[in-house]
């Protein structure tokens, strides 16, 4: 029972290559809500889907010994309004990611080797923490504060997935004190004091 | 070209009432990821869709000289499942709602009374604030970092909604500080030091 | 513990300015299925998140004696995206917000000012009717038809918010009565008798 | 390269049965904002997807000459959950669909048989009217209001579903006149006079 | 109480044209993960909300002896947006629409005319087959293995709808067999013989 | 500036204990359309968000040499509601995945040990496939038929997570011939012959 090409090719002739099925991201085309528009399908190859990106270890050799090295869509197109995306975590020995929350989803990690102290706080102020090790799975909801930190004596590496393309992330002391938020609307609003406040302005680059 | 009673019936009969119009919640049954389990619609009254809790002004006889009073979900059982909800915010002069996260929706304020400076801060820590008067609306993207200030001379009211019938509430400082995070890290996920973090502990009632 | 700006800005070169916090309103680009395209964040300012439209009243000098003034993605941009918009009512004595739906979002009103008889209508035609005070809150779930009436004697002001930043506002007799809808197709499917169709059309300017 | 069932079934052994494929209603346990609780999957057999309730013909011996005979989660437990249902419209010649809404989705309509003249008003109080006939699709965006009238010399049938489970439906003449609501809010928010109002909740069998 | 033209339309002066009602597609625009770009509204007629491609039998002259004709976002561009769309499936007798998925939404089919013997099966690999006759509903839950055959002694007809307007259709013959996906990797990954793929990718044009 | 603890809490006694935060799955309560009901707040502990499951090895002395070992909402009730799951891929060598489907959300692969040639097939029957070395990312969109084969010289290790808590998981082979599924509908449904279907049905445990 076989089906001739040239007749069965009809049955499909009508259904658009690919329409809904992704939405590779065109950067250069403007964004909307729900996330950036669609680079044409006729362009997109097997490599849109494929970020090698995280296979090296982001540079942590900075002060918080640690790195956080993103797939969004920014960097990743292919992800672009499916829903998912993904980053690397280096935290070197003593490191720490610090305190900081995902505007726009939730974070599912893996422990890949090492071990790491990670932990969030809930709205009702209550404290959820662990240490994990390799092969150990943790899961943050969304928008809650979080941090992950090397709890162990060598290098700690994780991939932590989000359930949005463009999760977002802000890094509680740097939408503090890394900008031009004026000192006095910083103690006002944290009750910190103002030496503290200038002190972290002064490390993080923050004016005002 | 009237239509008889008992005929007309017919064509509605085999609705169910009010099926998928709302869902009133029933605080004593589960509740799942989108809300609350309904309320029987044959006992559901129009007392199910109005809030009385936030026609008093809350009380900010207290040190930050404010009150939030929500009517979400669990106060105000009628918005659950519409991805709507409001809460009151009263202001006394001086008087701030501290530095928080919804992690649940975004909001938008209305000034009702007295003057209000209102600000939130991007993933990117751009800064975005403004003084708003009587009337003046402001919006507040989910999930980002933001603060409400007296910044006049007599007390202020605002009345804010957000996208969801339960956003949450997450003030910095109480998750920070008001619970049994332990002070080391605290310290290592926020770059303060010991001393500040152990005053705001005192402060505020956390231990470790 | 301090960080050198130069170090720790690595950390978060990667991410792009503020993709997915929001999406201010373009209006000059196209819009889609989610809501109108993204302005530039770096061209984003305060400014965006701000509307002083509804500070002032509506102008209530007409035979409904009443306004609605909105602030919808299309007036305030800031909203696009978001999941809420607002809007203001102002209702003089003898004043009503005819019989109306939102297609595409609830609705939660407060009473800033007077008092205000309000109600809804369900699937199953039950009636949920309540007169509102100063405070009170009220929520209308999505699509189905309600009503504000001013039932006080001064004028009474509230304000209505939205799950939805573009909900629409469907006035059921401006639908039946204030186009070219014809005068037959109206009496066919609602019941009432060709007189009373042609006399609201006349009033409401609809044709045919 | 033949796998042994006792080998291979190890792979799927961790999967529960059918968890989050579907969720046949059990319309005995609480219904939430997503829909009704799910059967257990162990009960589930093929009958539960299979409605055969829309063969036959609704009965049109009424005044509107018309039924609507809903496949929603209530009548068809099977679409629960599934973002999709299914409703068989039967008018007769000279029969009408009055004016409704659906407040929770979106319609498609297939004309199965005769003429239908069917049309919708949008927020802006366009008109969109068009004459269908035997296999035209017509679809109506959700909220809005609209209407089907046979239009031919013959029964029309068609079939419509919607984008929701239980997308409701608020036929404004039931709305307006077939309940307790006052005769006096009734002339107030739609412009009607009151004699007009009177004889409508009369042949609905309003009252008030 | 009648209202003057001039004066009642100021009441809806600041209302954008039917934003946010629908979203016709625009094909020339580019598409985003929501959907395709809106059509401007000024521009929409009721043309754009009517679909005649389905009132003609697709072409069923094949060996399948069957026919999918879609009304998707792609050729209905009203649907856009709309959570909805619709397809009409001609199966002669003997003819078969094989197993396939819709990544992209749920499917609910009415038989029209003839005999429909349907079925899918879930992720616990369960099966759920019936013959349905003309009238008859069966639903299919989003993203399962599903298939329809004429099971009776006449051409049979179906629409089926679903609950997305671009859901995809991925017919796993043509996904195996019908394209350049190595011989090696289809028997790789399906456990069937070099000989059986070879003959299928013959009959259905596949290479490699 | 200090806030007396007995004052400050005023704040905050009106939240209830993180409702809308998190909904760790109760599995002996019923499950609804969007999830697991919730097991009390005051009852989850920081154990209920953290997984070790996926630590160690699947077991991949089989056939197929490989094992899936899922950290869905069954296995890991902490990821209900929060819109991500992640599951852990052991593909010895010479071990494959077979041609699957989620039906439920889209996933992202990331590579931790070994080689892994991947790929997915689009409603447009493109092929998209790529040879992934450690630390390489590869997204496979919602609904689409994928695979992975251990393409190297050593066993192959790679954790994929999903954009839903409950994603599914329908293996095509086992879909077709490891159940009930009458031999003459598999033949008719995918063009395969008798004996072909007859033999990977004894294989698979398939009956009829």
């Amino acid at each position: 029972m076989y089906l001739p090409l040239f007749i069965l090719s009809l049955l499909v002739s009508l259904y658009p290559a690919s329409a809904g099925d992704f939405c590779v991201a065109d950067l250069n085309l403007p964004d909307g809500p729900a996330g950036y528009s669609c680079k044409s399908p006729a362009k997109v190859t097997a490599d849109d889907f494929v970020y090698h990106g995280l296979a090296a270890a982001g540079n942590t050799s900075n002060l918080i010994k640690a790195a956080v090295t993103p797939a969004f869509s920014a960097q990743f197109p292919g992800v672009n309004g499916l829903g998912i995306s993904i980053a690397r975590l280096d935290i070197a020995v003593g490191g720490v990611i610090p305190m900081h929350t995902h505007p726009g989803g939730s974070e599912i990690l893996v422990v890949i080797q090492g071990q790491i102290c990670a932990g969030f706080v809930s709205s009702a102020n209550s404290v959820y923490i662990k240490t994990l090790n390799r092969g150990d799975v943790m899961v943050f909801p969304q928008g809650l504060l979080h941090f992950q930190i090397n709890s162990g004596k060598s290098p700690a590496i994780a991939f932590v997935s989000f359930s949005d393309p463009s999760p977002g992330l802000q890094i509680t002391d740097f939408a503090l004190f890394a900008n031009s938020l004026p000192t006095e609307i910083v103690t006002t609003t944290t009750f910190l004091d103002k030496a503290t406040v200038k002190k972290l302005k002064g490390v993080l680059g923050g004016t005002n």
